[in-house]
């Protein structure tokens, strides 16, 4: 198995070379003011030297030894306590948290790099940043200043680690029918009883407290997700001088044995009138949830990109090194026993289908967190407001697609090693079982695909894709004399016309018929993401064509070879999905249960 | 996670409604004599008892237990040899065995069944019978009458269990460059040297006896594929009186620890002169081998049928019990907290993604076991070389196109379990580690697509592919008139014609490209095996339309109405497939290994 190694070349051309990040950033002037083009390498840098070398080498160990409980105590995997230290020290915990209560105010472009590279290197334990990052965001953007003052500087150091409780046994992606009870106390605190699972790090040994924000229900609370109210929960109540108090009233009450993220805890809560604080307005638990569901959301589509990426490497070393069998036109290396397996065509394509979406991806996410740097950071309305649609547009594509292509791209890279990579040293396997997870939680992918259909796409009537298809068009026009982009340009356009065709065609069928949109979901979000990918991939050839010539490296002519193998292999699946999507519900609907 | 229940019902409609499997075997007169369609549906309804009484109950916890591996020697997990000893009582090791040697003698119409059911229960149990069978092919097939004497009575009963030995640390695909040795005593017999990986059950405690098939080069053989040999190595030598004497020079070195199929041992075997006995003609290892691949590979195929059946069985019970959110037409169980998740059309996509998969895939896997049948045992010259020539079309098609929905199907019924299906105890996750490896052993899916596409297809000039095509068109033409079938023989044509023409464009291709048939080899399989499927589809149309009137089960309507479902919704993605392959191998080619 190839170490890890953080891929700073691909993310440099992604960020200056694709999206010129440092001109963004310097156009938004609370970014400018924490971050130039240097500050940001030397953040990269430094990020890439810490996921390679403390991250990475924990994280085959971590998968084999998994996190023990012992009476409601959880240790993590040997080494995860030192690492998370490293962490902590570095502040990387808190790399995009307001500056206000001690955060960075790194913007996402830069903090989506970092957080690709720490899931790369050790999803399980990239978790626990994650998660902590989630919940500064809720809090930050819904807590009363009081409790931003007395939890988030200790959560953006890494100090206190957070969680997010939101599923039950009986609830998972219907939210609204959850029991976790909230009474209120006369000294405005509340007492929250209740189950909470598949809780990511809900306890662990590596922070000194845990802050859990919970969802739960008010007495009065009306029925369903209206009546969803959040709290902050601390494992150990935190005194007014800042100092630890006692342990709060609830405790882990076991933990998953998982197919994969092994390494990290994923608990079983048990809330037994434990102390809670509310965050943000009573009965409006979802809307501060989904707050931080934009940004987390894209994390996990990073975290899809992350695995593929280490899988590529391991891949793309093997088949360069394991020699079997001889090239179709005749040896190549005739001095050994066999050619390197890179020689044949079908590896090739293997390795180019990774690299055509670890690669793609990168860039995809890259420019989601474009969207949600201005979304956030912009002071022109009228651009904010853009960027809010692109944002709600593009962000449940982002997750889905970027697992899905994940999940796809790790089976793959197994699938070069032959039976070695069926066997755990490898390490390839877990990368698969790793990465399983990523289509599954913060709403499985079939739900991402309800929202961008119905709540993004139907609700919008359209115009909220229209953001998107008007930016494509634009680069489109733009571009329409550039040489290299000549061949590109056309099936791009081809691709964004058949997914419009598309999109009119589920808006008018969801007119008369409400199973429309369940019916189209998932293939039509297939289908943005290979049109989104070939815009990127459309993207990186303006930008690496320029350098192509005498390039020794092999970099930019990699990146033109490569984009021409996604046009000609890839982007041609949007056509079969568009083709599944025009027949409809019916097929679907017209079963009986006992006829499935 | 539901109890694994073997599909007798489907299973009869493919063998007895589809294909009319009696006409066929009382047509064929060695087997005709051991079997009729009272003897089959005993089988059937007995091997459904075992499977899912005997072999489902262990699977979970041998998952969890996995073999232990102590000085050489392999304990294998708890109730596993209890229930190999319950196969060998029913003699179900030598199902379809020769007779003259003590096997049973059943079509491989009927024994496929058996295997799906064995491999549906518990694949790595499955896998000892599994390999036995097919040591028990080759040596039935090369041996000498001495050899088959000796060891084949007790191997088609069980008491010694078959493992075959082909790869090594460095050699995988590419067999020919293997450097075990065998060196000739003076008695006929062979001393072997040399070091087996990823031998599947090459170590145990199941059964009194292991029989090895090891290949390995002779001093003076040639270099490459033409120069290996096929040698029986047994654990314990065999007395004359057919006692067991001392053990061999070899041993198990270690176990790996894998993905999946952890219940099963895989091996690595040191072979340290041991004695073994040539099996066929010297330098003709190769070719012994590949009689029982075959037959292996369809058997592999069938993993993936029934590893997707099991996963679907759980899926669909689940989808109807677990409740959550509402239907888009409003709420279908008022009374409840929420609607049976079966509502969503997204659900039911899944599902029938699944059932498309399941039982096209079923039914595929008889009609390939259809030919083998007729290959194996027409006393019509013509007929049977008509059926081994589609045999060695549809083999690789079998094993990689079943490999690659079966994992596909798993990975749906995991999905649709959100959450839980990440989690052990519900089983759906280990479905997906045990069947990931049917993709990759018995020859990678890649090494099955080059297989199809080059040794096939191509070597044959298309003729091979003719053989097929000629019989869809035959059952098109045959039904022209017939109204349920209408709405898909025009479809079936398209696609028929689509492959056709993709073929042509490879063959011409392949004359002037030796690289055209490797960048063609895996999509083109996967459209080869779509197109198969809506044949099979098709073909259950007919035998259930005749029937849906009045049909309260909604098994027959359940049958038009899944067809409708994959011709619509998942034949298209073969329209895709073959814009691929026009682009031909240069976008693959045309890059140097420091671009990719």
């Amino acid at each position: 198995m190839a170490d890890y190694q953080a891929p700073l070349r691909d993310m440099s051309f992604v960020l200056n070379e694709m999206f010129d990040a440092p001109a963004l950033w310097a156009s938004l002037p609370r970014i400018a003011e924490n971050v130039d083009p240097e500050t940001a390498d030397a953040i990269l840098e430094e990020a890439g030297k810490i996921t390679s070398g403390v991250l990475a080498p924990l994280n085959r160990e971590a998968d084999e030894q998994g996190c023990k409980w012992d009476e409601g105590e959880v240790t993590s995997p040997e080494g995860f306590k030192e690492a998370y230290q490293t962490i902590v020290e570095g502040g990387w915990n808190g790399l995009g948290g307001n500056p206000e209560f001690g955060g960075m105010g790194m913007p996402k472009t830069l903090v989506a790099q970092f957080e690709e590279m720490m899931q790369g290197a050790n999803m399980a334990f990239g978790l626990a940043p994650m998660l902590t990052a989630g919940a500064c965001l809720a809090l930050n953007a819904h807590g009363s200043q009081e409790l931003k003052e007395k939890y988030l500087p200790n959560m953006y150091s890494g100090v206190w680690s957070g969680a997010m409780d939101l599923t039950e046994p009986h609830a998972g992606t219907d939210l609204g029918i959850i029991r976790t009870k909230a009474e209120p106390n006369d000294d405005g605190s509340f007492n929250i009883t209740g189950t909470k699972i598949f809780i990511t790090w809900g306890e662990h040994d590596m922070a000194e407290n845990i802050i859990h924000l919970v969802l739960a229900k008010l007495p009065d609370a009306p029925k369903g997700p209206k009546g969803i109210s959040l709290f902050l929960v601390p494992k150990f109540m935190v005194n007014d001088d800042g100092s630890l108090g006692e342990r709060n009233q609830f405790s882990c009450g076991s933990i998953e044995k998982k197919m994969g993220i092994k390494g990290s805890a994923t608990c079983v809560m048990n809330f037994d009138g434990a102390k809670g604080w509310l965050v943000g307005e009573e009965n409006k638990g979802l809307n501060a949830m989904f707050t931080m569901m934009n940004y987390e959301r894209l994390g996990v589509g990073i975290q899809g990109v992350g695995a593929a990426e280490a899988s590529l490497q391991s891949a793309r070393e093997y088949a360069n090194e394991r020699i079997q069998s001889r090239a179709p036109t005749g040896a190549q290396q005739p001095e050994k026993a066999a050619d390197p397996i890179l020689v044949h065509p079908d590896v090739r394509r293997m390795l180019l289908t990774m690299k055509s979406y670890v690669e793609g991806g990168r860039a995809f996410s890259t420019y989601v967190a474009k969207w949600l740097d201005i979304s956030k950071y912009s002071d022109n309305d009228e651009q904010r407001k853009h960027a809010e649609g692109m944002v709600a547009l593009l962000t449940p594509v982002a997750k889905a697609f970027l697992t899905d292509r994940g999940l796809e791209t790790t089976i793959i890279g197994q699938q070069v090693f032959g039976g070695h990579g069926f066997i755990r040293e490898w390490g390839q396997e877990q990368l698969v079982r790793d990465c399983r997870i990523t289509q599954i939680y913060e709403g499985t992918n079939g739900i991402q695909a309800m929202d961008l259909m119905g709540r993004k796409v139907v609700a919008s009537q359209g115009k909220l894709f229209e953001l998107f298809a008007e930016d494509v068009s634009a680069f489109i026009e733009e571009n329409s004399s550039d040489e290299a982009l000549r061949p590109y340009l056309e099936p791009l356009a081809a691709s964004l016309e058949r997914l419009a065709d598309t999109t009119e065609h589920v808006i008018k069928q969801a007119a008369e018929n409400p199973n429309a949109i369940g019916a189209a979901a998932v293939d039509y979000l297939d289908m943005f993401g290979y049109t989104a990918l070939a815009y990127m991939w459309a993207k990186a050839v303006k930008a690496a064509a320029p350098k192509a010539e005498g390039d020794t490296s092999g970099f930019y002519t990699g990146k033109l070879k490569t984009a021409r193998f996604y046009f000609e292999r890839l982007l041609p699946k949007a056509v079969s999905l568009a083709e599944g999507i025009r027949s409809g519900s019916d097929a679907m609907m017209a079963l009986d249960a006992n006829e499935i």
